[in-house]
């Protein structure tokens, strides 16, 4: 099996932004509460680009979970995600920038979590070194609030105090 | 404008099975609770003969609502309607049988339903006089209890009593 090994950081200067080879904006949000007791799944709308799709999944616990994923017009997710989501939507640009080794992805957050920007680095192996650029700040791969799934439920805005190195 | 005269019957006998022209299957159901007030959209599977779709439709009150449509595969749609729907299922199956004028629509409802035939025609005028064969019971045109969006709320099996004539 493949293992991923991905270093998270916090991102606090410009100095990347000439450097970006590629950029994609991503949105997504969900047309029914996943805390809802009485959905048996979530339904999530997602951006990717210039792609579109609906996405069904089962809220069963377990090892598997079906889910089913329809493309949709572009056109349609914008207006769902304006008019039909509940809760906090994760809209962001992820920019790529050449790094030593490897790419860096760095997520610039919009809406709810506007003002995060987080670089991700994949790496062949735990101990890989790494060169890391001053427009780099804390390192917070083991700070579960920064994942996507912890920023779509309780987003940046609402947190008490921002990180700003 | 057109508007749509539709006459609506209990069905007691089986004479009609005999002069079926066409038959489809239709299943729906929904993947959200449409009485949570946390939800903005109804999220609907149907599945129609052969054809499946899911259907979102934005629940604000007024003259216009918002509506998506998109075709599913149909494997798709019975495993979400046999394991994420949420409420009474509806099921039938329309039979189209011809009339004196027009085609008369038999829907037998399985599932919630099941036990529950209503026949169906459509009028070119108020006026225009029906001849009703002897398997047609009791007229249920104004009964509203009788109309999909009810018996997908409150379905014929949960009924105190029922009609047999």
């Amino acid at each position: 099996m493949a293992r991923e090994i991905e270093r998270k950081f916090l991102v606090t200067g410009d100095a990347w932004r000439d450097q970006v080879i590629q950029q994609t904006r991503f949105v997504q949000g969900y047309l029914n509460s996943i805390e809802e007791t009485s959905c048996k799944s979530s339904v999530r709308i997602r951006i990717e680009g210039t792609q579109a799709n609906i996405n069904i999944k089962s809220l069963e616990i377990g090892l598997s979970r079906d889910e089913y994923e329809y493309p949709i017009a572009l056109a349609d997710a914008e207006n769902m995600l304006k008019k039909l989501t509940v809760g906090p939507i994760i809209e962001k640009i992820r920019y790529l920038v050449p790094a030593a080794i490897g790419v860096w992805e760095i997520d610039e957050f919009f809406g709810d979590n506007d003002g995060l920007i987080i670089a991700e680095l994949e790496l062949p192996d735990e101990r890989t070194p790494v060169t890391v650029p001053d427009w780099i700040g804390r390192e917070v791969t083991d700070d579960l609030k920064y994942y996507n799934v912890s920023l779509s439920k309780n987003p940046y805005s609402q947190w008490k105090q921002h990180e700003t190195n």
